[in-house]
């Protein structure tokens, strides 16, 4: 993906807490916790998901379009955006 | 929140599955697996998401609201009903 | 549906609204407005589109599940509340 | 937005059909036509509106990002797309 090494932990520091929240989750469904709460816990962590997808998105744009090393990459950098843009709204 | 045994199997069972999609995600961003893939995969976590959070609200709608032994806890299933989808459509 | 008369020219005033907001669409378009701002545009229609669908789905719940003559009502209404959020969370 | 004569109007013809389509909405509700069907319609229009949302994504990407004449236009119009996606994905 070419993101720095710090960019890269810190986005797998936010998919670590998300697999954390899905652990609560998961406990909450074994406790028997009432629907409601936790379907709060998943709104909150569909919230935490397109915030990981947008800071995706956006290193993409700048790694694989803006900063690239020719314009052959950068076309292809373009299109590979489309094509999530369409995955992602259709 | 009152489901069966086996209904409560079956949903621990997606959100496990659901965790083991973000292994991937935290695997492939490590490996600095192209974005583009990345992205594919926590589509079709959302995905994934989004149907398991479908399948509580129709248990919610079924155990808290059409099931219930008084009217008083039909009301109270509800609103915690109307409460979770303006938490998820707002 | 249902409704009240009130309740009734609520929804249907938000529809109006929605369809202002899509001539202003349109007209942006036309002058050529930056893509950016149209795009802002869309985003806040899309978040009106979702408080009327969270709206009318609380109408329903109200007075197709829980305020009903029969129990055979009851669960028809249910059952289309369920495939409503089929469709809608899919 | 600098889109070609042909693609503005594609793009105004797509709005106008969302606008058909919200006309839909209002003559159901005031016809009283049942819940489930007015949600439907809405489900479908959310889906047209994302469609027409990718569109001007991808048209934004290729006119003010891929095919512009300077350094300093290139990085505005990543600018306004990650502006863009944030809205879209918070």
């Amino acid at each position: 993906m070419g993101h720095t090494i710090r960019q890269k932990e810190k986005l797998i520091a936010r998919v670590r807490r998300l697999k954390g929240q899905l652990d609560g989750v998961e406990k909450a469904l074994a406790a028997e916790v009432p629907c409601g709460e936790v379907l709060r816990q998943l709104a909150s962590i569909r919230g935490a998901m397109s915030g990981l997808t947008a800071e995706l998105m956006e290193d993409h744009l700048r790694g694989h379009v803006l900063n690239v090393e020719t314009e052959a990459d950068r076309r292809d950098g373009a299109e590979e955006m489309i094509e999530v843009i369409r995955t992602y709204l259709k």
